[in-house]
């Protein structure tokens, strides 16, 4: 939920005034999308999104973003699309924040994932991978393992003296699985654009039908087998922690319908897996630990992932995955 | 703006079934209206708004404000009209909470109040006035001086604690302008139905002309010259706590073209003004020294309103209003 910026009519006018989309009939802020503020802004010649790039979103990542939304609609991957203005450009200036028109999306996200939801969501997500595989530009994974150093350790460090607070005995256990990940850390694996944060409220729905995917502010290069590690995580346990074996076999058929995964990154999964829920804990650590006094969003609250990083560091390969016996 | 429940996939579409609106084509919760949860639900037939009612609306209102909303609409007044079931019904339950569709209006709120908005205002609420005069049912207002004694009492009570805090002397303050409130406050003046919370957030407009009233949840029958009282307070004062004149005239002239308001009603604006000040500041105070933890909304400060309440203390008459004479 997020509306940090308030775009009064004038403002609208002149940034519409750039497009060819006619003048604004509604403007509704969305609660949708944790770092930008959003609007779902009906135009003369329909429904758009619009997007307010909030500080959390580092202003040069923003035309690597654009530009992969833009190769991978291209490529018949259902995203939004930046709408570009008479100008030619996708990316202006509204309220002294950089911003964005994109096309809509129809469908919703599953508010309660069903194991359904997890094979179009693996094919989606490997449609993503190979749509991927031509676009010409990089962005280094700002949150993976490889670049542990660069931000867990600075993250970390601005959480030890809380974590015992949240959870007893948690400063110690970071700093161990920390120490194990990046000695264990797999090398080699095949590596392209990953989407970085694909959680249910991220992947569209319309009835059975995925619909499309949304929110490509974490994308980056890294493994690809990551990305499924962070869908595993996403979609694949229940509410009290419980892995869902069916949901995750699902995902993983999906996912090779359209991309197999090489021995070695099926063999790397239970310490992707443990990457991806190490990520998560310390960003969600952080943001519980830092949370503003009178914040419009509630943080999401970390010990969710320490269940699922306790549940990998106890897993004896794929076995525990029940992903080594076929669908 | 609110989103306080989250409407699963399978609860919308049993809900949607009684209906003939289609299936749903999209359901972004937005970030209006304070008291429930709103969602731009597009379906196959087009857009809509749906409101789950939280608990801070008594559901015994609810047949109250449904059916001043279709007397509205059938008038002519541009307002969201509620949508009927196949079973005839508007109002049902959904996710353990009364739930009404309504038609989608369009335009936006003024974020920034000019006073070209204030004459259009003026004649809105005097056309609600109007359309409202044989209107069947009533509602006593919960939040009126006439009802003092049943709330203002009561939330003072419980802000007494913390009031000083807020404002060094406002307990003082309060309690002195309640007992003055109490003695002064006008009868025999026009009643009828009210809005009672036509804040600029509640009013849409399209370009230059207004397109819509919305958030009749505090709508009830009383001193129609009350309505316009709440809208000075709201519309005709600066971020500052200046008095505009020019608005405030707009606002008065708009609303006479409609109706001409009787000599009793001019007479008794500066006392009128003072109870919506309190009104308001009451509510706020009681929300600002209660807020929970951890709130998705962000309480308004009540200072703004004790500003306003001081400018009409030291009212001597509609001259102190520029409204007496003519625009």
């Amino acid at each position: 939920m997020a509306v940090y910026t308030e775009v009064s009519d004038e403002e609208l006018e002149a940034f519409l005034a750039q497009y060819s989309l006619g003048g604004a009939v509604s403007c509704k802020g969305i609660a949708e999308g944790v770092e930008n503020s959003n609007f779902l802004l009906v135009t003369e010649s329909g429904p758009y999104i619009l997007t307010l790039y909030e500080k959390r979103v580092r202003p040069e990542d923003l035309p690597f973003f654009l530009a992969l939304m833009e190769h991978l609609a291209a490529k018949g991957l259902a995203c939004p699309l930046p709408v570009h203005g008479r100008d030619g450009k996708a990316l202006r200036q509204l309220c002294d924040r950089p911003a964005a028109i994109f096309t809509f999306l129809e469908g919703m996200w599953p508010r309660r994932v069903l194991s359904r939801h997890c094979a179009p969501l693996g094919e989606a997500l490997a449609t993503l991978h190979l749509a991927g595989a031509d676009f010409g530009l990089t962005r280094a994974n700002t949150l993976s393992v490889a670049g542990w150093h660069d931000w867990s350790r600075r993250l970390f460090e601005r959480c030890r003296a809380g974590a015992d607070e949240v959870y007893p005995g948690l400063t110690a256990l970071i700093e161990d699985e920390l120490g194990s990940l990046e000695k264990t850390w797999p090398t080699g694996l095949p590596v392209g654009v990953i989407h970085g944060d694909l959680f249910p409220d991220n992947v569209f729905f319309r009835g059975e039908a995925l619909s499309g995917l949304i929110d490509f502010y974490f994308a980056c290069t890294d493994f690809l087998a990551y990305d499924l590690a962070i869908c595993l995580n996403a979609w694949c346990f229940e509410a009290a922690g419980d892995f869902n074996a069916t949901k995750a076999r699902a995902l993983f058929a999906g996912y090779q319908r359209r991309r197999p995964l090489a021995a070695a990154e099926l063999a790397a999964l239970p310490v992707l897996a443990r990457g991806a829920a190490m990520r998560f804990l310390l960003t969600r650590l952080h943001d519980w630990l830092n949370r503003p006094e009178g914040a419009l969003v509630t943080p999401k609250n970390p010990i969710e992932y320490l269940r699922k990083l306790r549940f990998h560091q106890s897993a004896r390969g794929l076995g525990s995955y029940c992903l080594d016996s076929p669908e």
